[in-house]
C-alpha cells in the first residue's frame, strides 16, 4: 500500500442550522475541504452518517452529495457505524486511495439532527443499540452508559465529581473554537448543579447532539507536491475492531476491548506506543467514555482514567491532552460527523493551527471514534513530518 | 494491489421470513459463505443495507452481524447506497483485501422488508430520490421510474407490451432457482393481464420486495490451495459511478452514465469488452431498466434494449443472457441484499452449477447493481479460470 495523507480539512459550525439542508452542511465542509486542498474535485467520496433516513427522509447520500458539489460519475457511497460512521469512512477512503484504487478521496461526516423532534431522535440513537436485547427491554443510550458509569463508581471507588474534570477541561477548550457548538466555561459548580438525566449521568456528563460536517481530503504521499514551512499529515495507522453489541453480553462491560485492539492496531502500524501520542481526540460522548477510552488505549490503568483528569493531565499542556477543541461534550456530537470532527481537529493540532489550546509541539496525535456503547472503534494516528 | 478471487457463497431463500430476525437472516448467509470456503472467520465484514434503522429499528449491521457469527473483535461496518448497497459493500471488501489492509473479508448484503407495512416501505424506498426536488413533489419510486419508460415507449416507438419478455425470461429462470421469491411461469397473457401500478408500469413490470441476504468470502488469489476441476473465480473488474440524484437533472433521462462509466471502467480492468461477456445479472427493478442497462452496458444501441428480449437473446442460450436465476423480477428484491445475490448468481454460473438455466461455458459473468434510479452503479467483472 502507498503512503497517504491528509491534504486539505473543512468543518462547519457544529449547532442547529435550521437555515441548511443535509446537503448544504456536506457541501460545506467538502468544498472548504477541496479548497484547502487547492484542489477541485477527487475521485471519490466516503460519507460517514448514521441517521439521515429517518431524521432527514433522505438516503443515498453518495449520489446526493456528489451530486451536489459538482462531481458528478464520481464515486459515492455512504457508510455508517453508529456514532463510529465518520471515522469508518475516513478508514475506508483511506484503504481506496493507498491501494491504488483510487487517487483521492474525500470522506465527509455529515449529521443533520435537529430535523427532528428529540424523542424522535432518542428512538433513532437506540438502533446503534441491540434492538432485540436492550431498546426492546426499555434501555435509552444514555441509560447504558449510566449502568456502564454506576458499575465503574462502585467497582473503582470514585465519586461522582471525579468526573467534573473531563466536561471542564472539554468546555474550557470550546471556547477557543470557532466552529464549537458551546463557548461558555463550565466550573465545579456548574457541573454538581447540572440536572440528572439517568442517574449517574448529568447533563453535563453528556454529549448534547448538533447539526454539522467535517471532511478531509486524502491523497497519496508521493503525489503532493511539498512546500517549505508547511507540514505534511501522513496517516500513520489505521484500523477498527468490533465488540459484542449488547454490554450485559461482554465478560468485562468496564473494558472497551474494541478501543484496545483498535488503538494498539494502530499504534504497530505507526511503529509508536502510547507515549509517543503528544494529542488524543477521544469520544467523550459521555465521561465514563472518556475514562474508559483513556485506559483501553494505554494512557491509565484499568479503573484510573479519572485520576488523569483530576491531575490536570488532559489539558492542552498536560501529558495527554484531550478534547482540545472542546471534544464531544462542548464542541458537539453531530453523530455520524463526530469522527471526522476528531480527524480534522488532530490535524489542526498537528498544523499548529489551534492557538489558545494548541498543543506544544504537537507531532503525532490519534483519534479514537466508538460506535454503540464500544461496539465498533476504529483508531487513527496521523504524524506531521 | 493484490488479485482476489471469491472463494464462498452462501444466500438464503428471497420470501417474507416472519420467523427470522435480520441477524439470523445474515448470519445463514455468513455462515454458507464461510462453510463454502471453508473458513471459519474472516478479518472483517461489509454489510451492504438500506433500510434496516426504520424497517427493523436496528441499524450498527457490522457490530450486530460480526457479534452475531461468532467474529467478536473482527472489523465490520455498514455500506450504503440505496438498491446499490450490496454491490457497494463488495467493492469496498475487494479494495480492502487487494490492498493487503484485509487478508480476508466477507460482503453481506441483507434487507428485512416485511417487518414494516408496505406504506412505510414505499416511504423508504423514496429515501433512495431527492427529497426536496422529487419526493416532497409527490413522486414514489415506482412513479419515477413510470416517468422514465412512459418517455422511452414514446421516443423510440415501442409498445408496453415489447417489455413483456424481460418478465417473462426472468420468471421462466426463477422456476429453477430454490432461492427465488416466485417459481411461477409468466406468459404474456399474465403479463397483460396484471394490473397497472403507474402507467405504464403493471405489477409484471415491477420487482418484489422481499427478505433475504446473500454473502461472498472474499481472498488474495495467492492464498488459495487450488483443487484440480474447482474453478478459481478471480474478480477481475470492479468499479462504481454516481449521476445525478434527481432524473430531471439529467441531460438524457434514457441513458444511464453511471453504468456506462462503470461498466467501461470494469472491462477496461478486466481486459475485455462486451462481446466477452457470457452472463450478465443486471438491475431489472422495472423492466424498463433492464432495457436501459443493456444499452449502456454495451450490449444493444440506444433504444433498441427490447430488441434483444424479443428476439430471445437474454434467455440462458442468447447472446447475452440475463436473470439466468430469476433477476430482481422473480428471484426477489430486497433491496441491500440484491447487489450480493446478483454477485453470488454470477459465481454460480461462473462455477457451472446452475443446472436447467446454465448457461452453457460461461467463463466471464458481470453483475451490474443500481442505486436509486440509476444515481449510483457498480459493476463487478468476474473470471473462471
Amino acid at each position: 500500500m502507498r503512503e497517504v495523507a491528509v491534504l486539505g480539512i473543512g468543518q462547519t459550525k457544529v449547532e442547529e442550522q435550521w437555515d441548511k439542508s443535509l446537503r448544504e452542511l456536506a457541501g460545506e465542509a467538502v468544498l472548504a475541504a477541496l479548497n484547502d486542498a487547492h484542489l477541485s474535485a477527487v475521485d471519490a467520496i466516503y460519507v460517514g452518517n448514521m441517521m439521515s433516513g429517518s431524521a432527514n427522509k433522505q438516503q443515498h447520500l453518495g449520489a446526493y452529495i456528489a451530486d451536489w458539489v459538482g462531481m458528478r460519475y464520481a464515486e459515492a457511497l455512504r457508510i455508517e457505524a453508529a456514532c463510529s460512521s465518520g471515522a469508518a469512512a475516513f478508514r475506508n477512503a483511506v484503504i481506496a486511495v493507498a491501494s491504488g484504487a483510487l487517487d483521492s478521496a474525500i470522506a465527509v461526516g455529515v449529521e443533520k439532527m435537529t430535523d427532528s423532534p428529540g424523542h424522535e431522535i432518542t428512538a433513532e440513537l437506540a438502533t446503534a443499540a441491540d434492538a432485540d436485547y436492550e431498546v426492546d427491554q426499555g434501555l435509552s443510550f444514555v441509560a447504558i452508559n449510566a449502568l456502564i458509569m454506576r458499575r465503574y463508581l462502585y467497582e473503582f471507588g470514585w465519586k461522582k465529581d471525579d468526573f467534573a474534570p473531563f466536561s471542564i477541561n472539554a468546555h474550557a477548550n470550546a471556547v477557543y473554537n470557532p466552529f464549537a457548538r458551546f463557548h461558555e466555561p463550565l466550573d465545579e459548580k456548574g457541573y454538581q448543579r447540572a440536572p440528572m438525566v439517568a442517574d449517574p449521568i448529568n447533563l453535563m456528563d453528556a454529549s448534547p447532539m448538533g447539526d454539522g460536517s467535517a471532511a478531509a481530503v486524502i491523497v497519496p504521499v508521493e503525489r503532493i507536491y511539498r512546500q517549505p514551512g508547511v507540514p505534511l499529515i501522513k496517516v500513520a495507522g489505521s484500523a477498527g475492531c468490533t465488540d459484542t453489541i449488547a454490554v450485559h453480553d461482554r465478560r468485562d462491560p468496564l473494558w472497551l476491548m474494541g478501543a484496545e485492539r483498535s488503538a494498539h492496531k494502530a499504534y504497530e502500524q505507526a511503529g509508536i506506543g502510547p507515549e509517543d501520542i503528544d494529542v488524543f481526540e477521544l469520544h467523550d460522548a459521555f465521561s465514563i467514555m472518556a475514562a474508559l477510552s483513556l485506559e483501553a488505549a494505554g494512557f491509565a490503568e484499568r479503573g484510573q482514567g479519572p485520576r488523569l483528569a483530576l491531575d490536570g493531565e488532559i489539558r492542552p499542556n498536560g501529558r495527554i491532552p484531550i478534547a482540545t477543541r472542546g471534544g464531544l461534550k462542548a464542541r458537539g456530537h453531530p453523530v455520524g460527523a463526530t469522527g471526522m470532527y476528531q480527524i480534522v481537529e488532530v490535524v489542526q493540532q498537528l498544523r499548529g493551527e489551534c492557538g489558545e489550546t494548541q498543543v506544544p509541539g504537537a507531532k503525532i496525535g490519534m483519534a479514537q471514534n466508538i460506535g454503540g456503547s464500544g461496539s465498533n472503534i476504529f483508531a487513527h494516528i496521523f504524524k506531521a513530518e
